[in-house]
């Protein structure tokens, strides 16, 4: 694919991963625009749409990064079923690459860098439906980008998908947590218990104590020894069946809850976890800092924000309820293996 | 006054300025309290109170601190004026002072520290009646607290206020200035131009190059010279009128815009003018982030956290409208001398 904010004379190994990062923001705004088209009149009503709108598209906001690159952003808001959202991607190069990394990876100091990534957050309007986040993304240092034949320097992946939602119901967490271990098993270098452990630990509200959601997949740093080649075509197949696994991991939540009832209560709770959810991004987030202190384009870095995010001092669930029951998924909990462990609270208040 | 989480055998000095700060809290509460009393049938009802529910009140939480100290903090939520809101206290004690501090006031290495302050955060409901911030706070380095007669190794008060429009209106701001500027001409050691100045800077959201509101003051080692005793007299004197001077500074834009007609276009731009508030607390205030990562009462902390608060992609106000007037005050601007570089853009737009 060719785009406008594509940094000039990319190295033909930067140009492909580009293109994954394409192709993926393509499917997944299919994807997600899907749903939107599947919304049902009563879906249109709760989203205040007017009789006969039509369903929701997500628009298209490309952007230039002055010292090279760039990005283009596809965002729904106010959408019938996702209240706001969106899918973007970004390809940018320096001339030097930042200090922390160099110190990391030695021998790169003062050598281009080159980064691309695709990232999607989604806010569904229904309480009942689960957040969505995850991100893929490549970092190389050492090849000028003239410079086309020679290999990197150095060239890593990074990436994942968490979950977060409102209500948790533990045979959702289990399927999206199964999807994501599945993604691992079929990838040597993929290590679900591992890449679990490091979601959990780092989606962390640390001052609170607790996960912003249920978790799923971080890994970064994935660069496979060995001929360098053929490690790269390996690490880079990984990554574009771990983009194949987001939309089969997480639509079939969407359409199972997405009509699930709900009121003034449920608006309330959820208002109250993205609170925590924009706690954990503009605290603790190193993409969301990284971006902000850097000069980043503001509004494809913020679109992770919520639409509408609330706080309460000491808010405690009424004990019993389904939003106490929600409490006990945010703490790390062995989900792919089914054990006892995974569901000590699961429908007990269902059936309440 | 005497409170159950004061610090053990503080010295005299300290323990008169966490008197100042515990009659600041009970006054500033009586004071916020006293409008809610005031709501009308009108206000009730825009704030979903039940009929005859009667005027709300502040909450009362003590908290303590298991490495010495604690606080008190006054919430009010879903007032019939105030969202959300609160006024805390609080006194702490180390044994030995963090290292930062220790390096900006040689000498003091692995001393004892004593701090306490009070701080408001008020949010209103209509959008109309801007969002007010204030905090005032002490701090001592080097006398152990059981050594009463010492006098500390170094000492200094900070504090400031600053105002929150989403409206803004330029003799508003005007007045709200023109208070804090009569209260320091009052005291040789204050400064509104540097104060003044020195908000602006603080109170800036740096990613997006503009202020959070419309400023105020903001001071920091605030520590006279001269004879010791004498000038912790005049300083705390200072403080002491600052402290005086929130109530007349506020309470008069409260009660002009109390009962301004307001519908879902305003409350929508009051949600975003509160998602650039929630990005400043979080990513930039300094008392937020040293809370968070000290292990403070949270919820005393994130006190300052509007009730709801939006994000939308690259929100554009629509051209002429009052939110575009709006941003051309998040800007420096001087506001105390009344020139004309004060008023560039007033009013125009309610005469359209």
């Amino acid at each position: 694919m060719s785009v406008a904010f594509a940094p000039a004379g990319m190295a033909p190994r930067q140009a492909r991963v580009l293109d994954t990062m394409l192709v993926a923001q393509e499917r997944l705004v299919a994807g997600f625009e899907g749903v939107e088209a599947d919304a049902t009149a009563e879906e249109a009503s709760s989203a205040g749409a007017e009789e006969g709108g039509g369903p929701r598209r997500f628009g298209d906001h490309g952007w230039l990064r002055p010292a090279g690159g760039g990005g283009r952003a596809r965002v729904i808001e106010d959408g019938l079923v996702f209240e706001r959202g969106g899918v973007n991607v970004s390809a940018v190069v320096g001339e030097r690459v930042p200090p922390t990394l160099a110190a990391q990876h030695p021998g790169t100091e003062g050598r281009p860098w080159f980064a691309t990534g695709v990232s999607l957050v989604l806010h569904p309007r229904n309480p009942h439906v689960p957040a969505f986040h995850a991100n893929f993304r490549y970092f190389e240092v050492g090849a000028a980008a003239a410079d086309a034949g020679a290999e990197p320097l150095a060239w890593w992946f990074g990436g994942g998908a968490d979950l977060t939602p409102a209500y948790p119901v533990a045979e959702d967490v289990r399927a999206f947590h199964g999807a994501l271990s599945g993604w691992c098993a079929r990838h040597p270098q993929a290590d679900y218990p591992a890449w679990k452990a490091a979601c959990d630990a780092y989606f962390t509200v640390r001052h609170r104590g607790e996960m912003r959601g249920v978790g799923g997949v971080f890994f970064d740093e994935l660069t496979s020894h060995g001929d360098a080649g053929r490690s790269f075509v390996a690490d880079l197949a990984c990554v574009e069946d771990g983009i194949a696994t987001l939309l089969p991991a997480y639509l079939p939540l969407v359409a199972r809850h997405r009509r699930d009832p709900y009121g003034e209560r449920e608006r309330r709770w959820q208002a109250l976890r993205r609170g925590r959810y924009v706690e954990f991004n503009l605290v603790y987030d190193r993409g969301t800092l990284f971006g902000l202190q850097t000069g980043g384009h503001i509004e494809a870095i913020l679109m992770s924000m919520p639409p509408l995010a609330g706080w309460a001092f000491d808010h405690q669930p009424a004990p019993g309820g389904p939003e106490a029951a929600a409490l006990a998924f945010y703490q790390p909990r062995d989900w792919a293996q089914g054990g006892a462990d995974a569901d000590p609270v699961d429908h007990h208040w269902r059936t309440a």
